[in-house]
């Protein structure tokens, strides 16, 4: 009965649920690419937890020439699983599946070192991931993304957007996301207080970043309208800015604070960012991970090193030694351990944009199968498609170039 | 091991996701008002949880001038966000964000109050708040919604019914609302027996609520077919009807009359009282609460009292001081413990009478941004809405009146 | 503290997750079914779990006079709702709801003769239910299905596909199958090891069922393109091929190998099979519930006897006795138990055929409302359907006849 299954399996749901159903639904807002955003989503998870299950395992719980298996590693899996959804986010519509089947296989593999380096080697604290998933798997995708750039992208702009049905289908894998990220950052951290401190936080940051994307979305508009790409994607930046902090001692203020800022910055960022990055910087970002999961992930390692830096025995009590075992034990001052917390920071934008690069230039291989500029966003090429929505596609085309029916 | 964590916080996930996707799914029915059916609910639902982790944490968890937080004021928070959604349901497409907003404001706070003084003053039980969210929710907003009165809201009767996906999308809120009620009603329970007997007795009443609403939409109509309205609402009453009565020794038998009857009345409810209210009564009641919350709140505080009134120690055994302390420990008769529940149920529905007029007045003041008569049920005047959907618009509008073709 | 509900609880919700949202959305992919598809999916399962209590209860757990009802009861009756909603996948679309409430009646109950027989008196292991519920409702429905064969039901073939909205609801049942899998099979197993161990072989069979066939349909398609039908279907194969080994053991491995073998069989079985079902054997399966829940189940009850069959005290150490407790006490060897495992396969196939013999003579029955060969796959007969949708279908229709157009 004292089980870990007991303690964590739960939680391993909630996370099961957040990288299927959240992930894959959140990128149906593309009115033609529904199909492949579930089913790719689909593919590169089922690939990547069972090549992540090796990685991580080889790296972490490899004993007497047995990888160690439990509830743990499906909840490592499903982590590194999401870094790999984060990065396909930078690159949605505009790559074939084996061209992301390579990509898992090599971000897999560089997050497993990652994290190695990081949780192992560096004693950094990253129970969320808002450094190992969100930091990493963001950055390796816009590099991957600068490196595949598409000049002639606007050939496919009129299929860039949403549809009316297809708002609300993304919006099933924003709230299954929201409700469920509680749970994500506290799905790994130690058992007890730990989790009740860590889901606590999390459910707080997220209450107040989706206040504070509510309220700019409609600020930053002319009339006052409301954005759903706002409102899909920044309202979750405050589970993503309490990834490495919600197990420590942010206090309930402190993470409404947080998430607040974050849920601030991601709007901002889908507002007058992201048009930046393509026109300037030439990276195509079609789901705006920036926004949601890089400038929050780095966001939030700076938080967390904060945080971490402000650690007392006092504020902690025994908790020290489960949350900072190295301070606990003295073998290292918070001001320390929050220098390790940059560094770790530091390491993971390195591996993230090393990774990134290696991968678009991998991925520009020929005999990938990646689609034309004209045919991005476009589940035709890759899936056979009930008829009667070609119907609809031939009446979009009409109606969107008169001319061709003189 | 021993935290509280573990026991509850997997059903305070299942309740989170009723009140974002049940809720929110479920008022996706609408045709032109999913983004805002969805978006507000969240919105509403983010704030209600904060302010009501404060008033809630006031008046019943401060302690050393702190309030205390952990997993059981997740789940008040949470359920005091459900009584705000039912009136939301009340008031559904006739409301703008900022009038929902101030209607929160003063729900949460009189649903604090109205909740202590029933479950702290009056020592009456109401574990799943048939009387505290349901009654309370559905009773405030129908006031409210009396109040705020539309006569020329005909103008956009277009826009009130649902198109044939908007009706599979409010599907899914039915549905979760529907597999989770069990673990709502159960979530406040006392650990142990309490939470068991709770989660089947709801199950039990769910399941009977479902065949009564099927079998009657059925017999009401005159071609026997079933109506969308009655499956994605009346189905539901059950959970309703046991949240009083639930975690006592109702017994399964109990468990299936009262769902059975509630199922019953609420389907009724929707086909003949319904109209009579708007016409007779000037209550436009656009998700019909009055008949999925309202009458079965009612009936199940009726029903809960009839069981209070029952309690034996036979019948209970070493739970009675769990369900019922009071009459455990000689303070109260079981006969008076029935008749604290009836003055319960006259306290809500004064609160919520009195708070929804109040509220109404409140959200008749100008500025607030109210839509005019013909553009109710319309998302486009609050959100960025994608074209495709503007060209349907336009298709519906020439259909609907061929003679401005001419 | 020690009560069976927090040990059991959370999979029971997700095994009532996937019965009401998995199996209801997954068949929502006809384009003109979705609210019978839905809606059937839901009266089925809320009458058969009430009437299944009480058919297990007399059977398993009828003690003094009294059927005794916990969580176990619930996810035993959430069981048995599953193999009747296999059954209803195979002749979905052309049944009423009285046809269909008269099958489940009689289902029900020899589901629950079945499963006593295997379970109680052959002392069979089949927690996941491969044979049980997977084969049993499997051919229950195709049987049924043959007896009920409608040689003019091409009158009705131009509803029988999907559009592209109804696929992406049909993702929604689909996905929350998969990821709720791991619970299904573990839910009924002995707590501790027993269920950690059933959820990673679940885990593992899922994600070698889900590349094997995105790797087969692709590789079937003469353009490389993906069926949106394997992917909704066939990845779901490795839950039940590992429905009676999950437990034992069967080593991560073993697992993987399985879910790859019946993701390949399951494709294969849409792919080429299932033609040949409809033209020479006269059997229409509308859901391919031979290809998902029949060929898989039967390979899972033989996956079932072979590692029963390699079943030893050095492999299972002390949990022999939870998993093979006839072996453990030296009443059986393991080669007897691997032959009752076949004959428990040998009785499921018995019943299910003379069941759904008896069950198609029955729904033959004029008076039932079955649905005219041209009315197949519409919700009209059975639904208020929303004005929207006719206009829509008569669209289609003048499309699809052009000739009437004149």
């Amino acid at each position: 009965m004292d089980n870990d299954f007991y303690f964590r399996y739960p939680s391993f749901q909630d996370v099961h649920t957040m990288i299927f159903i959240g992930f894959g639904f959140l990128m149906t807002f593309l009115q033609r690419y529904g199909f492949s955003s579930i089913g790719f989503n689909f593919l590169l998870s089922a690939f990547s937890l069972q090549w992540s299950t090796l990685v991580q395992g080889f790296l972490h719980s490899f004993h007497g020439g047995k990888i160690h298996i439990g509830v743990e590693s499906m909840i490592n899996a499903d982590f590194c699983t999401g870094a790999v959804l984060i990065s396909f986010g930078a690159v949605l519509g505009k790559t074939s599946p084996v061209q992301l089947l390579l990509m898992s296989l090599l971000e897999v593999t560089l997050f497993g070192v990652n994290e190695f380096i990081l949780l192992s080697l560096l004693g950094v604290k990253d129970a969320g991931g808002s450094m190992t998933i969100h930091t990493f798997g963001a950055y390796f995708g816009l590099v991957l993304s600068r490196v595949l750039y598409r000049s002639q992208l606007e050939k496919s702009k009129q299929r860039e957007g949403s549809v009316y049905h297809s708002d609300l289908f993304a919006m099933i894998g924003t709230i299954f996301l929201w409700i469920f990220w509680p749970s994500f950052n506290s799905a790994p951290t130690n058992t007890g207080d730990g989790q009740h401190r860590t889901a606590l936080n999390t459910y707080y940051s997220l209450g107040a970043s989706t206040l504070s994307t509510f309220a700019l979305s409609a600020l930053l508009s002319k009339e006052g309208k409301l954005d759903m790409v706002h409102i899909q994607n920044a309202v979750l930046a405050g589970g993503v800015v309490v990834g490495t902090s919600g197990e420590m001692m942010i206090t309930p203020f402190g993470a409404l604070a947080a998430g607040f800022l974050a849920g601030t910055i991601s709007t901002l960022g889908y507002k007058f960012l992201m048009p930046i990055l393509e026109s300037k910087f030439k990276i195509q970002d079609t789901c705006g991970v920036h926004n949601l999961h890089g400038m929050p992930g780095v966001l939030g390692a700076l938080v967390g090193a904060l945080v971490a830096g402000l650690a007392t025995h006092d504020a902690y009590g025994d908790g020290l030694k489960n949350v900072f075992p190295l301070i606990a034990e003295g073998h290292r001052s918070a001001t320390s351990q929050a220098v390790y917390q940059l560094f770790g920071l530091f390491v993971t934008l390195v591996f993230a944009s090393f990774g990134g690069g290696i991968g678009g230039l991998l991925l520009r291989l020929p005999c990938l199968g990646s689609p034309p500029d004209s045919q991005c966003y476009e589940d035709q090429i890759y899936w056979e498609v009930p008829l009667e929505h070609e119907d609809e596609v031939q009446r979009h085309l009409r109606i969107e170039d008169p001319e061709t029916q003189a």
